[in-house]
């Protein structure tokens, strides 16, 4: 049977730590090509290069496989790894990561990991973001290699729906054994922002935005339920961002 | 009866000719309040500054109206908006434009623009991102006007449901006159990328996206086809990206 070609991207860079460990999984499980921003792209949620010049240069980094990094962000390594690297060849998985940090609930937006695996949804691959829920940069991800290599085995074997993304979340190492995998819907919550004002040598103030995460979302079928409970979570992201409950509201209540 | 409060915000930058257009609007309605980039964020989507510094400072260029610029992205506009600027007053909408160029279809992922009215509905607050099908920087507006202030006063009447912006996009100003307004799905379609390959004074590769839309949706409920047709689109935008149709497929198909 010929294997599986897998393309690997990820939102941290290409040097780093979650995406060495994410290239020597899938290795385990097809051919490998790896296009990843040439710098970390943290928060760049689903931002494209518009209005600018893009670099793809060829790196040997990983030794025996084909890896590129880019200039842009996760979203246009998907597309240049299409149209430039790829061409006429359609990986048949793409996955993206392992974040340093969680990406689960409302951060799915911001994330760059999460808009390379939902780009690749786009253009109808199977598409995976893994992130881990501990955002040191050194953070021991021995642990994620078994659900990572069990969930890309199942979407390489069963495929996804159309238009469907997975926003894989995984628990930092505990002494506790993570208890399984949970399909959850992402919890409806939010990022308590502060700004902290300083100055700068010349007197002049800027910012450092910082906040902290909080669940208001009560329920037990999210993401966030899963994951302090010590469950992988997994959520089917989609693209098609219709609030579809939303027409025939606006339809009845509107008098334009 | 007291004036809404009103907060304005873009994606092209402070000076664009979208902003002031807007601002225009606006205050035939409430209270502006002016928070946007020092700089074009076209194609930020929803990206925010993470590991970096934010510069924002008041600027008196629209005379009598309180006008801050931002260093940041569309999204951190709103969030500097809401912690720094407004903060006990919360806006009673939040409207984001008028982008030069479509947010229609699949583009609204990309969209600095809708970010910034997503990131307010994540905080609560009635938003709209409005755009004209027309991407040049000296595109007649005036006849968005009319939509612009209708659409606006509903919404400041009615309220949005819970979790949902609009994304408002107008035809070109073409000799036919708009047909009206219609509440839409997003179009299922997407771009076709191509990437320039040029040479650098150097000799080195770089690369120009371009790229087509091309609508291969065939319903008649998109705004796509509200477009095509010469009527102004309205889809209202959820933040939840969960599939939710999908988790039993996956709860079913999966044997892990």
């Amino acid at each position: 049977m010929k294997k599986p070609l897998i393309l690997v991207t990820n939102d941290d860079g290409i040097t780093s730590h979650g995406i060495r460990t994410l290239i020597e999984v899938m290795r385990e499980l097809g051919e490998v090509v790896v296009v990843a921003p040439n710098s970390p792209q943290s928060g760049m949620g689903h931002a494209i290069t518009i209005g600018n010049t893009l670099r793809l240069d060829k790196n040997d980094i990983y030794k025996d496989i084909v890896a590129y990094e880019c200039s842009g962000t996760p979203a246009d390594c998907v597309k240049m790894a299409k149209h430039i690297v790829l061409k006429e060849r359609t990986p048949d998985l793409v996955v993206s990561g392992i974040n340093h940090g969680s990406n689960s609930s409302i951060s799915v937006l911001y994330s760059g990991t999460m808009s390379a695996a939902i780009e690749a949804a786009i253009e109808g691959m199977p598409a995976i973001g893994f992130s881990l829920c501990d955002h040191s940069l050194e953070a021991d991800m021995n642990h994620c290699r078994e659900y990572v290599k069990t969930i890309a085995s199942q979407v390489l074997k069963t495929g996804l729906p159309r238009g469907v993304a997975l926003n894989v979340n995984i628990p930092a190492k505990t002494k506790d054994k993570i208890k399984g995998i949970k399909v959850c819907r992402q919890a409806n919550s939010q990022w308590k922002e502060n700004f902290e004002e300083r100055k700068d040598p010349y007197g002049r103030r800027y910012f450092w935005m910082n906040g902290s995460f909080s669940n208001s979302d009560k329920g037990q079928d999210t993401d966030e339920w899963a994951l302090e409970n010590n469950y992988v979570s997994v959520v089917p992201c989609a693209f098609d961002l219709t609030a579809h409950h939303a027409i025939s509201i606006l339809n009845n209540e509107w008098s334009i």
